[in-house]
Parts: structure tokens; sequence; C-alpha cells
């Protein structure tokens, strides 16, 4: 371009030079993507996007995703020139302990990072997921605005990779986008033909440019890394074009400009070795003796990006104070999100149900909860992959999201709309509410089959790692599902979940404990939350305690005598089997607590007095009951206790008949529990 | 078509009526798209595939998948009519307990059903893999033949729904079939515009059969169900097309000929009603009064299959009988293969490794093993998700599977290659993996990095629910992948996969391990095997024992004394931290075993003496070790037991300093070891 200064030639050769000598010096890591998209990424921060490096948070901000976050040099080059707070010092510290640049951008870890990448195709899915809070979030605070003219307009920008490109989840994720027009929503994808396995070749043969095309994507493509002025054309047209997402095909020469290396595999993974970085020095006019060289004037040109941001924010601010006066309510709604706060007495909502042997199914209270909560919390939304029905994930009366075109006999949909269809796509709707819950104070909930939690793993547990607040309605959570069948019947799937470090799965025993959940849930803001809802009916129990489940287990039911000599826990559906079982023993005489643990995780946070409180050390009769795998469970049930669980694949047929071939009756918790008695008998 | 009779009609008809008769009868299940399948299904079994009911195993028979398991009437009917088997009564028995019928197709449970499905998008994306595993078997057993004219030649048939279409793994698995030229594969996408929330607008709105030409499928189009004549000549030029898959888009109309529910997600997944199927017995000419009626000269014509499949079959055998004759070895290889049979002295081949404090990383042991069974295991072939040179699953000199044209600099393919390149798409892998170990009898594997095998999830609990003999080399275990942080490493994914029911997960302690590990998992023919792997370089110890590994734990390190004060129970990397915290407890004078344990599942297997005698119940005080979380190793340690575990992500660094600074060190366990065998003294 005309303006393209010789300052700007010297800073992208530095970043190639830099991101080469970053990798050499960690002796690991990848410099190839780094030093061919050099150009692209320095001009998206300092020429294209509206971003100020000294507020990171800036919610006018445009987003930047890198989805192929191995090549985090990529983004940390660019935050070191633009003056998001790293120097130097930082890049040198590429991939070691306790340093702002770790092997992967960490959202959270270092300031400008918007999410955290790494497994491929995270970025771009969850970058649509951004495009689609932005949209939401206008028509919560500023729906009237004519396009392009609200502080709520922004762009998301996202660099992806051949891997990005080839993993199923962005192919959800972008049918998802080009159904939903969003305009707002920018893809260059790194065309280098280069993947680990070297040539691309051997693997990918496919018309990328026209699959996008399939989805109903923008298409472009730009010839050559080094071609600023076409890709700044087809950014701008990118911009342009407002009722279709955006791909520009990138045709990039991974590592270039490395003599021996560029364009194999060999740029792509590993240090360059010092003999070639010598070589890239005196192609690109460096000082080959000398290392991490950052030219003053260069550093202080690319430096103006702050200047240029503080500006486009002052204006910025002036068109949101505008907006602000003028809307006073939705100014107070959105500090509200922002400041974390619920609004007052909104818990009062609330639905609640008196004890009944009949019943309720739990993902019925929660759609109740969700219908409750719809006016109070408007910051709520979401839907399900193709099982609104069945997950009841939509609130009455509310609007779908997405353009009215789309609108069918059943939903009615407008750019503003709140129920969300994802279609068959669970893992895209995974990485969409990871987007949503980092673009902006939304809570977004997503619904499946609890057995289709696998197909959303990867993104649930970047949502743990990033905690974020997105909450999974996952239903038919056991093999209570019935007839559907071992397919359709999660086993495993509790004891997979917990597995995951700061993820809370939650599995209420009643609808009094699924509102009780949500209650909680929706006070928490830094943690994702699985429900694990049952298709059928369970009894509305007598006891159960709104703190009691925000604690994660309680008492439900003490023994008569006040001590108790046996302790029965357990959760979601088969708390019921704990009460009946209760019920006999205490009739035989045998002193019997029952817990209710709807969330082993929140369990964990209470202190230890707490803890022993509700399941007393001296008490070593014990029973747990929960209709999964054994695993989680060892640990509360100690060396006396017994498990009752299914350690199997499970059948189609009702449910009643499953859950009494499979054993879980209350005579089965009976037995265990004096099958744990006679057993510390035994050895006393 | 001309030779449609009557009865043809007829026996469409019944199918339709049925479908709806049984879904009412137990009251749930998917009626709709069995109604509109049915002329297609009907065909295909009728008319187009190559088959035998009277031997469904037949190696020369054509496959079909219905990747829509949920319409697993479609099929039932099929082989109901089609004389597999099932009978009327079964019919009637369907998603009931024991019913050779449940909600979704079960392979091993049902004669005729090739595949288990239900999971959407698994069928479609095994397909691929049974089409992959048909040219590779080709080229093992008769690969000079010209095209067509092999008894190894055959197709495989899928119908697919739009859930299968959404899914992202079809995607993935879509792109490598096209990039594979998979002439052999021949998909019906019923595209009736209909999914569980209604018409597919509301979520679907790409442009399919545009995606599918941009992976290189040969696209065409049929207009209604009903037109069989279109759909015939459509599946004439599918199978004509030898060079691509095809897909033949066929819109119907979901429920037909329901009056008031065809066309809507109600005729989806919920039972019509008795009204409505009064209506549709009205409209069909059957007796609205009578139940499940099948004419006896309907079901006699449609019986006709089995003579037609017999024919076949004996054409088939004679063409196979000359094979057999013509290529003797070839015929003794598949019989070996077919018997599940390893070849004399195959485990010879094996390469052993000497104890070495310095080591190798079971990552490359691993690779290793596979170069040296390369040509006595021509059964073995795999790959890996574009980590080839990370995981190690490269048989030296090995061809890849490909056409010859996918060829690059790095990489020679040809159609019957053994490298499988499967390209940055974990999930197809996996999917693939089944698809090639349900088609016969070679030995798949694929590798990817263990924290991507959350992206195969779904595929890896198939291969377990099926008992598939797939392996995984997830290699990068643990935070011992070091510098690619948190997003890489492994924490929680061992207790995840250990979770799924009948999948082994083995970790080996060192090379011999390793190598023992593949000898085990190679002796078996039921079960999907995931070896978890080192990045890192571990000792070679003293004292691996091959059976120990095949019985999944043993004792690797005897107290000297010969009678254990403590049992330190460790796998993997963490071998060598037992190994060595027992030296220091045994100069400390504190008798100490070590008990190497690769695979719990294995383990689990054993009989009781065994396992006592490993880990004696008598010896309370205990310690395990492993780089992941705690939960599997709770019922091992015990009450009095201490875990060395890690409950939260990594971090990005070296994998010294990682290991230091989370804890496992030789010290950590000598402390744990000491603190376990004090609350046993403090207990006393």
């Amino acid at each position: 371009p005309q303006d393209w200064t010789e300052l700007d030639k010297r800073a992208v050769d530095t970043i190639r030079v830099l991101a080469a000598e970053a990798v050499q010096k960690v002796g690991n890591g990848h410099p190839g993507t780094a030093m061919s998209l050099a150009p692209a990424a320095y001009t998206l921060f300092q020429r294209t996007m509206r971003h100020d490096p000294t507020d990171p948070n800036w919610i006018g901000r445009d987003r930047f995703v890198l989805s192929c976050g191995h090549s985090s040099l990529t983004l940390y080059l660019q935050l070191f020139l633009a003056g998001y707070g790293l120097e130097l010092d930082d890049i040198k510290a590429l991939r070691t302990w306790g340093s702002l640049t770790p092997g992967h951008p960490e959202h959270g870890h270092t300031a400008g990072v918007e999410i955290t990448t790494g497994p491929l195709g995270q970025g771009l899915a969850s970058a649509v997921g951004m495009a689609m809070a932005a949209r939401r979030e206008r028509g919560l605070f500023d729906p009237e605005a004519a396009p392009g003219t609200s502080p709520f307009d922004h762009f998301v920008y996202v660099i992806a990779s051949d891997g990005d490109i080839e993993e199923g989840v962005t192919s959800e994720a972008s049918s998802i986008a080009g159904h939903q027009r969003l305009g707002n929503l920018v893809l260059i994808y790194d065309d280098n033909k280069i993947s680990i396995e070297d040539d691309t070749a051997i693997a990918l043969s496919e018309d990328t440019a026209k699959r996008y095309e399939s989805y109903g994507w923008h298409v472009q493509h730009v010839e050559g890394g080094e071609n600023v002025e076409a890709l700044e054309a087809a950014l701008a047209a990118a911009k342009a074009e407002t009722e279709r997402p955006s791909i520009i095909v990138l045709r990039t020469v991974i590592g270039y400009p490395a003599p021996t290396k560029m364009n194999t595999g060999k740029a792509h993974g590993a240090a360059l070795g010092d003999a070639e970085i010598v070589e890239i020095k005196k192609v690109l006019g460096f000082d080959p003796e000398q290392s991490f060289q950052v030219a003053e004037e260069v550093l202080a040109h690319a430096r103006k990006a702050v200047e240029r941001g503080n500006a486009a924010h002052v204006e910025w601010q002036r068109s949101f104070d505008l907006w602000a006066n003028a809307n006073p309510e939705r100014k107070a709604l959105l500090d509200r999100l922002n400041g974390h706060e619920l609004p007052a007495g909104w818990a009062e909502k609330l639905p609640t149900w008196s004890p009944d042997p009949k019943g309720v199914a739990t993902r019925k209270a929660s759609g109740e909860v969700l219908s409750a909560l719809a006016e109070v919390l408007p910051e709520l939304w979401g839907g399900s992959a193709d099982l609104a029905e069945s997950n009841n994930t939509t609130m009455k009366g509310a609007d779908s999201f997405g353009p009215t075109e789309i609108s069918t006999a059943e939903w009615t949909a407008n750019p503003y709309g709140r129920t969300l269809h994802f279609g068959i796509r669970e893992h895209a709707m995974g990485s969409i509410l990871n987007g949503i819950a980092l673009h902006g104070p939304t809570r977004p909930y997503g619904g499946t089959f609890l057995v289709f939690s696998d197909y959303m793993r990867p993104a649930v547990r970047l949502a743990a790692l990033m905690k974020l607040p997105a909450t999974y309605v996952w239903t038919h959570d056991s093999i209570g599902l019935g007839e559907d069948g071992p397919t359709h019947q999660p086993i495993e799937h509790l004891a997979a979940l917990r597995a995951i470090p700061g993820l809370a799965v939650v599995r209420p025993g009643d609808a009094n404990e699924t509102a009780a959940a949500w209650k909680a849930l929706l006070s928490r803001h830094d943690q994702p939350v699985g429900l694990a809802l049952t298709r059928q009916n369970l009894p509305v129990q007598e006891g159960t305690d709104e703190q009691g489940v925000a604690r994660g287990g309680y008492v439900l039911a003490e023994a008569s005598s006040g001590e108790p000599q046996v302790v029965i826990i357990a959760t979601g559906s088969e708390l019921q089997l704990a009460v009946a079982a209760r019920k006999v023993l205490e009739a035989e005489g045998v002193a019997t607590r029952v817990v209710s643990m709807p969330c082993v995780e929140w369990f964990d946070e209470q202190d230890e007095a707490y803890r022993n409180q509700v399941i007393p050390p001296s008490v070593r009769a014990r029973v747990t009951v929960e209709a999964g795998i054994a695993q989680p469970w060892y640990r509360f049930a100690g060396d006396a206790g017994r498990i009752v669980s299914i350690e199997h694949f499970g059948a189609s047929a009702d449910y009643q008949t499953l859950f009494r071939e499979f054993g879980f009756t209350t005579e089965a918790v009976v037995e265990a529990a004096r099958s744990s008695i006679a057993a510390l008998e035994g050895n006393a």
C-alpha cells in the first residue's frame, strides 16, 4: 500500500527474525507460520483492527482469534509491537515456566489474548460464537441503531490454518456462520499447504473455497503472504460485506524467507537451527552476529498503535456516552452484567414444587426454570443441538436467533432473537458457547443428551481451562433414557466429565434441586457447569435444601436416632432409591442418613468441617448410588463402603425394566448397606 | 421401473404400515423416516445390493450402513423381508428388553446389522473406513485383478440423514473419501428437510450438494422418495463411477403418507397415534381394523432375496475358488486372518531393550515395534492425524494409502498402500478405524496426542460397544509433553478413557513394556486398546515382564525382605519414580514392593488370587503414582493409601520443571509412602 513505509517493512521483517530466534532459544516451537503470517498479522493489528493496547477489555474493540494457537508468536509479537505490555524479555522467555508467553496463547494469562487456542478448530468455531454474541448484545443494548453506527458494532477477525480448516468442528461452525449471515466475521485462512506431515496434498484435496461458498460465505483469494495491498483490499471488501461472513484464502509460503526450510514441514514445528537463522538475517538485512534485534525506530513506529488506539477509544467513548445518556435502562443493564451482578429479587422468580411421589422430570423442571427467568435475566440465552423439546431448553415466548428468513412454521427468528438452534452440531455448540461467554457478559447455555457430551468434550475442556460460565443442559442422563438403548445411554459420562479439572457436574435429585442448581450456577461467573437431568419423572422429595445444593452435598434425611450407622450418598434419579432404602433400614432399626450429592466439585470446595459433618469420617458403613460407573465414588465409599453402580453398557428397553435388571432398586441399596455394616462388624 | 410389480409396491407399503405400527405398539420410536425411506431401502436390499441373507458374514457381500440409526426399522424391516432371520414377532418386539430389534441397530446382536449406529455421523464416517478397507484388502489378496473382476470387489452403501450430514465427523470423513477417490462408496442422503426441531431451515441453509462437490464427490439428485426409477438410475451411475465416491441427494417427504403428520417434526421421533395409522392404512389400501398385516404373497416375493442371494453367492464362490487356487499363499493369509491367528514366531520379531538409565521414549519404542512387525503382520496398518513423526506411527518403508496422485516429496502413495494419512481429523480417524475393523480382518491403528483422544471419543466409545480391535497410538501422554502447555497436556484423559466400558488403556512403563503391550493387544481380537505413550525418554527398567504386562499389572520389584510394608503402584513414566522411591525406602529399612500397572482393565480380568498376590489386601500402606488425576486410583490406594496425582491443568515449560513443580518426584513418592505407613501406625 502507498502508506506502507520502510518502517512497516522492517517491523514485519523484525517479526520474522524474532519468531525464528525465540523458537531457537527455547529449542522447540513453531517458527514457520509466525514468519509467513507476519505481514497479515501486522496489517490486522496496525492497520485494520480497532483496538486499544492500553485497554484490552474495551468492549468496543474488534476481537482477534488466532485459531492456529501453535503459532502463538504470531500473536505475541503483535502484542509486543503494539504495546500490550509484552516486552522483548517476554518473547525471549517463550515456552518457559512462568512466562507470559506460553506455548499456546492462554486467555487470562497474557493481556490481549482473547481466547485460549491450540486444539485445532476451536478458535475459529468460538469466533463464530463471538460474532453471534456481538449481534445478540447489540440487540440487548442498542437494537435500533443503523448498521455500523452503534458502539456495539465491531468485527471479529480470525486467522486459521490448514489444521483448523480440516477439523470437523469448523465445518459445523462455518455452516452455522453462513446460516446466521454473520457479516461481522472475517476469516483469514492461511493456505500454506504445509502441515506436520509436510505437503498437505497427502491428506487434503478438497476445494476449500468452494466448500465455504456452499456454506454461504463471501469468498476471496489473495496470492502471497507479502501481498499486503491485496490483503488490505480484501479485508475492506470483507468488512463491506455485512450480510455474509467472509473468508480470505491467503496463499502463503510457510517459513518465508528461510532459505532451505521454507515451504516444508521442517518450518512448521521445530527450531530452524542457527545456520538457517543466520541466512534469514542476511536475506532480511539484519546483522547475523546479533540476536533479538529490535530497532528503536521500528518499535516506536509500531507502538503508535497505542496512540491510534487511544484516539479510536476516545471517539468510540463519545458515541458510547451518547448511547448511555439516551438509554439509561440499557446502560444499567450493561453495568449490572459487567459487574457480574444479578438483579434484586431474581431468585424469587424460581419455581418451586411441593413434595409429590409422582413428581416431574428434572429436564422439565429445568425448562420451567428457564421460562421463569426469561424476563428477569435477559442475559440468559441458549438452545439445543436439535433437541429443544427433549432438552427443554426453550424459554416460553422467546424468538429464535437468526435472520428472519430462517423462520419456519415452528419458530420465529429475528437477528436479535434468544433461542439458539445449533442443528445436529454438538461440537460447534460447545465452541460457540465458549465464544459467547468470552465475548461479553451474557450467559449462554446449550443442550443435548448427556451421552453426546462426548461430541463436545474438547470445547468443554477449554471452557474449564478458561473458567468460562457456559452452562450445558445435558438431559437423558442415564439408562433412564430407556428405549433408545446403549448408544444413547450414558454410563461413563458423569465420571468422565467430573474428571475435567474445573468443570462442575450437577446432577439434581428432583425438581427443587434443579431450580437450586440453576440458582447456584447463575450466582457463579467463573466456571462451566454441566447439568445432568433426567428424561423420566422423579418424585419431588421432602427436605431438599437450596443451600445444600449450592454446597454440592448435604444431609437430606438424618438418621432417626441422630447418630447414623450408615450413610447413603446418592445423586439424581437414584436419590429416591436412597430415600426409600433409608425407610426400609430404619424400619429394621438401622439408623440411616441420606446425603444428596448433586455436585461433587462444589462439595469439595467446602471446608473440611462441613464435609466431615455431612459424611462423618467415623461412620465407615457407607453406600453410594448413582446410575453410572463407580470410578468417582470409591473415595466417598472408602474401604468398608459399597458402591451401587453400572460397569457395562446399557440396553434398549423401558427404563423401569433397565433399572430393575441392572440392579438399581431399593432392595439393592438396602442390601449394600447391610453388606457394608457387616463388613465392618467382621473387621471389628 | 418396468419390472417393479404390484407385489413390490405392496411390499413397500407394508413396510410403511409396519413401521408406523411397531412404533405405536411400544409407544415410542422413529416411524417417519422408516416410512419415507421404504422404497429406497427396499430397492437396495431387493434390487441393488449383492448379499446373501443366509450368510450375513459372506466376505463378498456389499455392505449396508444405516447412518441414521434412529430409523432402525428401515433396516429391521428389510432384514425381515429379505429373510435374515427376523420375523414379525421381532418387529412387534421393537425397543423392548431382550428383543432382536433394539432402538438402534446393534452389530453382533442382530444378524445383518453391519455396524452399531445411532450417534449421528458415525455410520457414514465408518463407511468411509469400510470402503478404504475394501481397497486395502483387495491389495493384500488380489491386487492384480482388473477393476470389478475380483471376488474382493464390492460396494459400500450408506443411508444418511440431515443429522449425519450436519455432524462435523462426516465433513472430515467425506473430505477424506473424496481425497481417497473411493469409487466403491455410495451414499444416499435422505434430504427430508425435517429434524427434531422440525423444518431444518431453522438450522441448515448450506448447499450440501455443492459441499460434496467441493470434496470431489460425484453428486446426483433424485426428487421424491417414491421415484424408484430415478433412484435406480442414480445407483447405477454411482456404481459406474469408480473414481469418486457418490452421493445421491434423495428428496423425500418424512412420514409419507401419514395425512396430517408427514413432512413435520411430529413424524420424526414419536408414535403417530392410532387415528393417524388408521388413515395411513386407508390411503395404502390396508384393512384399518387389522394390525401387522403382511400378505403371504408379499413376504414370499420379498424372500426371493434368499434365492437371488444364494445364486450370487454361488457365482461369487466360483470366482473366489479360482482366486484361491491361483493364490495359495494369499488364501493362507486370508484364512489365518479370518481365524484370528497370528503367524508362528511372529513375536520373535519384537524388539527388546537392555536396561538403560538414559532409555528411550515409549512412543519411539512403539514405532520400532511397528516397523519390526511390518513384514510378518501384513494385516497391521495405520497412521496418524497429521502427527506421524510425533506419534511414530509409520512403518519403515511402507507406502502411503491413496491414489498415486496424492504423493508428495515426503510420501509415496499407492491405492493399496499401508500408511494412513488422516489429516487433522481425529474424529474421522476414530470412525474410520471402526469401519476398517468392521469390514474385514485387518488390524488398524491410528495416532494422535493423548489430549486429542477427546476429539475422537464418540468413535472410541462405539469401538468399545462393538468390541472392535482398533488400536489408538496416543502419545505425549502427560505433562511430560512439556512446552506446548495446558491445551496439549492430558490430565484427566487416562481416567476419562478408563471410564469407557470395554476399552483397555495401556500405559507402558518403558520400552520393553511397550513391546509387550503391542504383543498382548495383537493377541486379542475383541477389544479396542489405547496406548498411552511418552514424548520423553524413560529409563529401560530391570525386571519388566511380558506376561505381567499381558495381565495388566505385576510385581516389578519385590521388597528385599519378601514381605512388603508398603506397595507402590505406578504406570508409564512414573514407574521410574516408584523404582527410585523403593531404593530410598529400602535404604531406610522400609520393605517396599513396586507394582507396575500398565493396564487396569487387563488386571481386573485376572482372578482374585492373582490380584491379591500382586496387591496383598493385608498390605494397606500403599502409594499410587501416575501423572493424571487421582480418580481411578482410590480403589487401589484404599483408605490408608496415598495418591500422587495432579488435579489441575498443566503449564508450558520443559517437562523436567513441570514434573518437579507439580510434585512428581522420587521424594514425593517416598514421602507418600512414609505418610501411608504412618497413617496405619496411627490407626493401629
